[in-house]
C-alpha cells in the first residue's frame, strides 16, 4: 500500500484513500457471500441472499426506539448488534459505494465494553450511529478528508455532537461518503467516486450526505448524522425514503466539524438526524441537547428540546410549485394524497402562494452567499492536489451568474438583501393569521423537484436551499413510489423558463422505476418542535403510527 | 431659517438642523425661567430655581412602576406628566446639551388623546419615554441623520421596538444626541456640539448613548431607549448614575433603525433599557418580548421574557481589573463594597481571572470587526458633507492598528478568532463548576476604569466591548460617587502598558468631583433574566428594596 506522505498525484492520494477504506472492509467476518456478479437495478433484495436470518431480524424489526429498548434490557448484546449492522452497512458498501471507512475493530471494541458494564448507560446505549465522514470522529488521530483530495490522510478529531452521543452509549460503526465540496445534491468524489441510490442503480441517492441517505436506504444503520446547508440532508432522505430532518440554525453545534471557509457566516450548515422513522428525529433532537451544548459551544440558543402540543387541528399550507420549477408527477401526486388525508382528518388544508414571494430571488442571493469568495478558497483546495473539479462543482461554483469574490460593501449589500427577504418572508407568513387570527402552522412541500434524479442532473436546490435561506426548520418522510400508471408525463405542459424546461425534459416515469417519494414539512424558524409535532399528526392523518 | 435643501456647506445644513431644534425647544410653554447666566459645575441644582414644585414632584418622586400605576389609576392626568417632563428635558438640553429636538406638540396631542380614551390601556399608559435619535421614530415623515451631516434633513421612519412601545400607549416626546458615527463613548457631533455631564461640566455624559445618559441624569427622563455595540448603554448609564442593559443580541429588535454599514454582520448592535431604577429595565424586556417581535423580525429569538428564580446564595464573580488596564480607585472602592455586601448577605465572592482569559485579544478582533471595510463607508459619509473627522472618531478608525479592508479570507480569519475566543471563554467559565460542580451566576466588574471621563478622553473600551464581543448580557447599576477622601490615588501603582499608563496619569479625584460610579453584572450569552435577577439579589444585598 503506498503511504499517503509518499503519493505524488492526486490519483495515487485517491487510491491510498480508497485502499485504506478496502483495509477496514476487508475485516469483515463472515465474508460477505451471495452477492450476484451483475448488480441488480434494485439493491433491496441483496440483504435476503447475502445476510443470515438473524441479521436481517436485527437491522429490520425494529424502530429505533425499539433497538433501544431491546438493548437496554439486555435482550440481544450490544456485540450482536453492532455485528449485524457492520455486516449489513458493508453491504450497502458494496451495492451503493457509501463507505469512505468501516469501523470494524472500534465498534466491537465498544461493544465489549457497553456489554461489559454492570448496568445499560446512556439515552443511546448500544445504538449503531452512521455518520458523514467530514464532521470527524471521536478519537484524535482520526482522519477526515471532507472529499478533498488535498487533505487525504489529514488528521481531524471529533465534534461537539459526536462527544454527546459518544457519552450517551452510542457504537460509532461506518463513516459515510459526501460529494465534492459537499456542496452537490448528489454524491461523487475523486476519493470514493460515486454513491448510488440502493432503489436504482442508474438514480443518485442524493446529497450531500448521500452515503447516509444510501445507507439507510439499505438499512445498514437505522440512525444517521448528516449535515445541511442547501438540502443535504433532506435531499438524501427523500431520495431514498428515510426521514430527514434539518433544524434551524444554531441548535445543533457544528463545532469540531471540518470544512472549508471557516468563519464564513453569511449561510451556516447544520447537523441533523437521518433515520428510518419519525420518532428518531425527536431522539436525535432531545438526546443532542439534552447535553446543554451551549455551555461548551456559546454559539448555540439556549433551548433544551421542547416538545409541542398542538391544541387544535392545524392548518397546513401547500406548495404546489415554488414558481419557478414545476414537480415532476409523482411529486404532485403525493402532495394532493397527503393534503387529501389532512383534510380528512379534519386539518385545514390551504395553499401557499410561493409566486408572489419570489423563491427564484431567494437562490440569487443564498448562491451568492455561498461563495462569498467566488469560491477561491474551495478551488485552491481542489487546485492543491490537481484533482479534477467534477460537473456538479462546476455548476455550483462556476456557472452561477451570482458567484463572485465580493468587497466587504457588495457582502453587506447582499446580507441586507438577505436578511429582508427573510422579513419579508415572515411577514407573509404573520399575515396568514389576518383573515381570522390564526396563522398557517406548517407548509407542506416538495423536498425536490422529483424523485432521485439521474447521475449528475441534480442542478436545482430551490426546494430545499429556500429554506437554508430563510432558516426554517424541515423535516422529510416518505409518501410513496414513481409509479408510471399514475404519474404520466404531462405532454401539454410549457415550460416557463430554463430551469423549468430543464426539470420538464428530466422525466420519463420509466426512468424512476422504484424511486421512493418523499415530501417536506417546513416551519418557522426556531419552531422546529413544532414542525416534528406536526409531522406526527400528518402522519397519523395518513393512517400511520 | 435656511432650507436644508438649499445648504451648500456642511456648516450650513449643522446650522439648519440645530435651528430646527430651537424651534422644537422654543414651544415650551411656560418659558424656562430661574437659569443663571453662568452654569454651575453641577447641574443637579438646577431644577429646583427652574421647576415648579408640580413639575418636580412628577418628575421625581416615582419610580417607572409607580409613575405608571399613577398614570394607570388616572391620578394625573398623561398631560400633566407629559408637560412635566417636557419641561424637565428642555431644562437637561439647557443644561447639558442632550436633545437633537424636543416633541412638544407631538407629545401634548398624544397625551391629550390618550387621556381622552375611556380607559387606560396598554404596558406603557401615558409613560413618557426618551429616544436615541438615530433609531428614527413613530410616523414617516420623521428625519433622523444618525449624527451625520451628510444625512440632515433625511427622511426615516419608525423601528420595531418604538412600534411596540407606540401600541402599549407610551409618548414619545424627547429625542437625544450620540456622537459622530455613533461610535464613541461620548458625546460629540458636528451637528449638535458636545454633551455635557449633569453631574459635572468637566466630564462627558458618556457615549454613545450620552444624550439618553444626561437627560435620565437630570431626571429629564426616567425611561430611555439607548443602544449598545461597545458599551453605548451601559457606558453612559454608568456616567450619570443610573441603570442601563445591553441585552443579549437578537432579543431586542434594531429593524428599522438608522445606520451605516447594513448588512455587516461581524459584530452587531442591540436596543436595550436606560433607566432610573432596577424594575424598569425588566419592564423594558417584559413589554419589548411580550409582543413577540420575531413574528415581524424574523432575526430575533423566540423568547418571551421568562424571569429567573434563584434557588440558592449566588455564585459572585469579582473582576477586580481586566488584565489590561487599572481601574481608578473609586470603581475599586465600590467592587470591594459591593463584594463585601454580598458576602455579607452570605452570597459566595470569588474572582474571575481575566489575566489568563486575555482581555487585549478580544479587543483586537472586536476593533478590526467593527469596521471590516477599514472604515470606508463611515468616512464616505463624513466627506459626502465634508464635516471635519473628530478627534474620538480618528481614535477608533484610524489610530487602531487592526482597522483595515479585509478580503473576505481575512474576515473569514478574523470572525474564526472571534468564534474560537468566544469559545474559550464558555469553556472557562463552565470550568468554574469543576471544583464542585456549581459554576459562577454571574461577573462582577467594571463598566468602565473609572468614572466619567474628561471630554476627549474615553479612549479605552476594553470594559464593556469585551461583552459585546462575547455577546454577554450586561447591566449597569449605580453604586457610589468619587470620594477624595476615600479614592486617592495611588502613587506608586507602575503601569504595565501604554493604555494603563494613559489611564492611570488620567486620575486625579478632583477632577471628578461629584461623578457617580457604577458598575456592571454580566452573564452567560443568553442569560439575561439571570442577570437582571442576580442584580435584585445584589441591590437587596446592598440594602436597597
Amino acid at each position: 500500500m503506498t503511504l499517503v506522505s509518499n503519493a505524488k498525484s492526486w490519483q495515487d492520494k485517491a487510491s491510498w484513500a480508497r485502499a485504506q477504506r478496502d483495509a477496514s472492509l476487508a475485516k469483515v467476518e463472515p465474508k460477505l457471500q451471495g452477492l450476484p456478479d451483475k448488480l441488480p437495478l434494485s439493491s433491496q433484495e441483496l440483504p435476503k441472499s447475502v445476510l443470515t436470518q438473524r441479521e436481517i431480524e436485527i437491522t429490520e424489526n425494529y424502530t429505533v426506539n425499539e433497538l433501544l429498548a431491546v438493548l437496554r434490557e439486555r435482550k440481544i448484546s450490544v456485540e450482536e448488534v453492532t455485528r449485524a449492522f457492520l455486516r449489513r452497512a458493508a453491504l450497502a458498501q458494496a451495492a451503493t459505494n457509501c463507505l469512505v471507512g468501516l469501523m470494524w475493530d472500534e465498534a466491537i471494541s465498544r461493544a465489549k465494553y457497553l456489554d461489559s458494564l454492570p448496568e445499560p448507560k446512556g439515552a443511546l446505549y448500544g445504538l449503531p450511529i452512521s455518520t458523514k465522514e467530514h464532521q470527524g470522529m471521536v478519537g484524535p488521530d482520526v482522519v477526515t478528508t471532507a472529499s478533498f483530495v488535498a487533505w487525504v490522510g489529514k488528521k481531524h478529531g471529533s465534534n461537539l455532537l459526536y462527544d454527546t452521543f459518544w457519552d450517551e452509549g452510542c457504537v460509532f460503526y461506518a463513516r459515510t461518503t459526501q460529494p465534492q465540496t459537499i456542496m452537490h445534491l448528489e454524491t461523487n468524489s475523486n476519493i470514493f467516486g460515486r454513491t448510488i441510490n440502493p432503489y436504482n442503480r442508474d438514480l443518485t441517492p442524493g446529497g450531500s450526505s448521500g452515503g447516509e441517505g444510501a445507507l439507510l436506504g439499505m438499512r445498514g444503520s437505522i440512525f444517521g448524522v448528516g449535515g445541511d446547508i442547501g438540502g443535504s440532508i433532506r435531499c438524501p432522505a427523500a431520495h431514498v425514503g428515510v426521514y430527514g430532518f434539518k433544524p434551524t440554525l444554531k441548535r445543533i453545534s457544528i463545532s469540531g466539524q471540518r470544512s472549508i471557509m471557516a468563519g464564513k457566516e453569511t449561510i451556516a450548515s447544520t447537523g441533523g438526524p437521518m433515520t428510518v422513522d419519525r420518532e428518531g428525529l425527536e431522539l436525535f433532537m432531545k438526546v443532542a441537547l439534552g447535553a446543554k451544548p451551549w455551555r461548551v459551544d456559546p454559539s448555540l440558543t439556549v433551548k433544551e428540546w421542547t416538545p409541542y402540543k398542538f391544541t387544535k387541528p392545524i392548518r397546513v399550507a401547500v406548495q404546489w410549485w415554488d414558481g419557478v420549477v414545476q414537480p415532476h408527477p409523482p411529486i404532485t401526486r403525493a402532495l394532493k394524497e397527503v393534503a387529501e388525508a389532512c383534510r380528512k382528518a379534519g386539518m385545514e388544508v390551504v395553499d401557499w402562494d410561493s409566486e408572489s414571494l419570489d423563491h427564484a430571488k431567494a437562490w440569487n442571493i443564498i448562491s451568492a452567499l455561498y461563495w462569498p469568495d467566488g469560491g477561491e478558497e474551495a478551488l485552491g483546495v481542489l487546485r492543491e492536489s490537481g484533482e479534477p473539479i467534477l460537473p456538479l462543482t462546476k455548476f455550483i461554483i462556476e456557472e452561477q451568474p451570482t458567484v463572485k469574490n465580493l468587497t466587504q460593501h457588495e457582502l453587506w449589500e447582499l446580507c441586507a438583501k438577505r436578511d429582508q427577504y427573510r422579513v419579508d418572508y415572515a411577514r407573509a407568513w404573520t399575515n396568514t393569521a389576518d383573515a381570522d387570527g390564526r396563522e398557517v402552522d406548517v407548509i407542506l412541500c416538495p423536498p425536490s423537484f422529483g424523485a432521485a434524479t439521474p447521475h449528475d442532473q441534480s442542478r436545482y436546490w430551490g426546494y430545499t436551499a429556500q429554506w437554508n435561506l430563510l432558516d426554517y426548520p424541515g423535516a422529510v418522510f416518505p409518501v410513496t413510489t414513481v409509479d408510471p400508471a399514475k404519474d404520466p408525463k404531462d405532454l401539454n405542459y410549457v415550460p416557463r423558463n430554463d430551469e423549468d424546461k430543464f426539470v420538464y425534459d428530466m422525466y420519463s416515469p420509466e426512468k424512476y422505476a422504484n424511486a421512493p417519494v418523499s415530501l417536506q414539512l417546513v416551519g418557522r424558524r426556531q419552531y422546529d418542535e413544532k414542525v416534528l409535532a406536526a409531522l406526527a399528526e400528518i402522519e397519523h392523518a395518513m393512517g400511520r403510527k
